[in-house]
């Protein structure tokens, strides 16, 4: 029972909820404004007060209290306090209160808003080593632009919405890379989406329910991580080292756990960079096709790594569910990629994807088929070589402008640097003086599913030219020098 | 309790459920299968008993035993019946028992794939009266191309993602014609989709939770029965008469239950083609708004009518969830539209948009940017005169060549001319001879969330030419003959 007067305004909450603590403090609060259990004008703990009471730190009851006076439901007055509104309960005023204050509860929360700040364009002064969109060189933009000019005039491409599947040409095209690649897929495995992301969602949504545990990579890509929190999956953590996920690690949590899925990006991982090696590549798929847990192998970079590994797909058609996009390899505002899925699932897939969008759009599928006819392989070439001369220009700078206690990852290539910083430089820290000097990158907290990643920067290497790399990384050592030198 | 041997395996069905029969009689017995309750070898009753013992139709069971079957959970003999595979319970053969089966239970289920029917492509002989796509004239491709020229060649719009609201001068450009429309929007309250379907599933998944109940018009749009089935949300109908949604019903029922939302079509609805009159749209705002009950408005047809009517989001911004798109007004193969919300509700719903594809395509939509401030409220205009012209031409003809027992609704003008047949003509009798005869369209089932529509048709008249649109009606009035006449 709870105590009569504020003290009943002591929320519960769960430390090992997916759900953020301000949301929990928010949602009980509010229940307890709605249900009644907290009459109008009563008076709410002081925010310092409550937070000692919840051990927390202040600014998470004042976020919480903050969501409550944007509906309406508690009023904030300088040397009175937070109280519940007057308004709530007079039928009066029942229609000043908004529909959305009955939403589902676990609906109402905010998430780290990862994927759009992924998503946004920087602009500005500084140097931004912030988002993984391929360089301006090579640029596939005028064979593209010539690949769209010939179907822009076809109405069967542009005047219909197409097979949700896909678009049978591009499906095949897909395939028969795929088959270079060593993987069992037939066109009709190929499921067309607006990008990987997209995958990430429908798997998240098709796969698992509110509440099931799954395997990721500790970093991993942080917008996996948002789709994951959507979903109210409970993402264990395993860690990558130079050699991939810890597959000792996930054999462990098989024993006695039985996640839903294991999300991997086996090549070129984001954000280390890291290839999963050989030995471990059979020994997860053997695994996880014992455990009967299917792989979620996440592919936006390895057809561009220096030196190619088989995707998990290519041992175990069965068991993995393949994701890849032209986000990296042409471009990022076609929002075009694609999963290939065992049959038995993949109709399962096909209907939620229905859901999401009808089809994808049928005029980027075109344009997109008929460049790969034409430009496509080599262009890829291409882009691999410049993301070599760029890794070795911005190791080679590292190395003399930066001290050597910042630890770069062993990863081989892709569009990332990873670096670990010492114990006695945070990333944020760094962050914050490297900004004042003229650069940018993301910090680590982002790609940790738990704590971690504080003393971690990523710097995606390809949204700069070859000077501003340079430049950039000089900043950065500058601003590290800054922090030392105090 | 159960009986012991195969009558343990008579499966309990719920027929209020939004779970199909079938799915039903395959979770339970799929379940009892995986439990062990069915231990391997137990003969299943033959399809013939269970569906008397349920008073469902064999087909039902088939249906569910073939399911079954391709999981490898049972076998079927021809002489023996079926029966629990050997295989389940065998731990050297474990391994061949494949991940999916272990899903829950809920997402293994097949629904009605409606929304891929419709956004497939028809080629072949017959006159086809099925996809909601604009006519081929007046052509927006040789203006949209140039557009797409301007645009491709620039790595801002192309080499980026964009941010996830959509592209700025893009949401000023709808806003601004949605304000023409008399509505209050604000280019910050736009949020680029893409496509009305996509606003349908982000609304079913940030408004609802499975189990709850919304209310929906009878006939309504069947890619929104789709995505409410998916999210498992109960549909209460509400009949459409020649003024529009029967508000009068929506007020009886609010009298009495709390629906999450209102899904409606209120200008050129589809199936119907009817406008809601004035009265009703005040009417249904000010209700919803008292019940605290949020609009979904579905628009992808307004702007396209002869007496056009502003949106209900006009009468009520805090009310009204506004969807629209150009697949209607441009090309669908963009798969370009959006929606406006309430500020309140704006980032719950950009957060799900992002999880759904990070962004939608900025290539696209600078693309159709640029073509909105060339060419497109003229292309609008000339659209809306071809779509009159085609309604007289259609309506002639009909007059001419089908017997007045057919009747059309009195919808003024869209894509659709939604007829119903008297009672001793089903729809899908009709399609069969109609098919036979070279012309083909939609029956109404698919645009009822109970039953009925069986004696219903919706015929697209825009994916025709002048020409096909005379021929394909003279062949269904053939076969209104034909079967007339047995």
């Amino acid at each position: 029972m709870r105590e009569v007067g504020w003290p009943a305004a002591i929320p519960v909450v769960d430390r090992n909820s997916v759900v953020p603590i301000y949301q929990q403090i928010y949602e009980d609060l509010r229940e307890s404004i709605l249900a009644g259990t907290l009459p109008e004008a009563t008076r709410l703990p002081p925010e310092r007060v409550l937070a000692e009471r919840l051990g927390v730190n202040r600014s998470t009851v004042v976020q919480a209290y903050r969501a409550l006076v944007s509906e309406g439901l508690i009023e904030q007055r300088v040397g009175s306090g937070s109280r519940v509104a007057q308004s709530i309960g007079q039928p009066e005023r029942a229609a000043d209160v908004p529909w959305w204050i009955t939403l589902p509860p676990w609906q109402v929360g905010a998430f780290p808003q990862v994927l759009g700040e992924l998503a946004a364009t920087f602009h500005g002064e500084r140097v931004s080593f912030v988002a993984g969109v391929p360089p301006v060189e090579p640029s596939p933009l005028a064979e593209l632009a010539r690949a769209f000019a010939r179907v822009a005039g076809d109405p069967d491409y542009v005047l219909s919405y197409g097979d949700s599947e896909g678009h049978a040409p591009l499906r095949e095209a897909i395939a028969a890379r795929m088959r270079a690649r060593a993987c069992d897929i037939d066109a009709r495995d190929v499921l067309v989406l607006t990008g990987s992301t997209q995958g990430i969602t429908l798997v998240a949504q098709s796969l698992a329910e509110p509440g099931d545990e799954i395997i990721v990579e500790q970093p991993t890509y942080p917008g996996a991580l948002q789709i994951f929190a959507i979903a109210q999956l409970r993402a264990i953590p395993v860690s990558v080292d130079d050699g991939g996920i810890r597959v000792d690690h996930v054999e462990e949590i098989l024993r006695t756990r039985r996640p839903r899925f294991i999300y991997t990006m086996p090549s070129l991982h984001n954000p280390t960079g890291v290839m999963m090696n050989a030995d471990r590549r059979e020994r997860l798929v053997t695994l996880a096709a014992r455990a009967r847990v299917p792989i979620i192998e996440d592919d936006p970079y390895g057809v561009l790594a220096k030196s190619p590994a088989p995707p998990l797909v290519a041992f175990a058609p069965q068991s993995v569910i393949y994701l890849s996009t032209f986000s990296k390899t042409i471009a990022p505002s076609l929002r075009l990629g694609w999963l290939t899925a065992p049959r038995a699932i993949y109709e399962r897939l096909l209907l939620r994807k229905q859901s999401y969008d009808m089809a994808t759009s049928l005029y980027v599928q075109a344009g997109v088929c008929d460049y790969l006819a034409h430009d496509y392989d080599e262009h890829v070439v291409r882009l691999g070589e410049e993301l070599a001369a760029r890794h070795a220009l911005a190791r080679t700078t590292i190395a003399r402008a930066w001290p050597r206690t910042m630890r770069l990852s062993a990863g081989e290539g892709g569009f990332y640097l990873w670096i670990t910083a010492p114990r006695d430089l945070r990333a944020r820290a760094l962050l914050d003086a490297a900004e004042r000097n003229g650069a940018t990158f993301l910090f680590g907290e982002a790609f940790y599913a738990t704590s971690g990643g504080d003393h971690n920067l990523r710097l995606a290497i390809t949204p700069v030219t070859h000077e501003q790399l340079v430049l950039g990384i000089e900043r950065i050592g500058a601003a590290i020098e800054e922090l030392s030198g105090r």
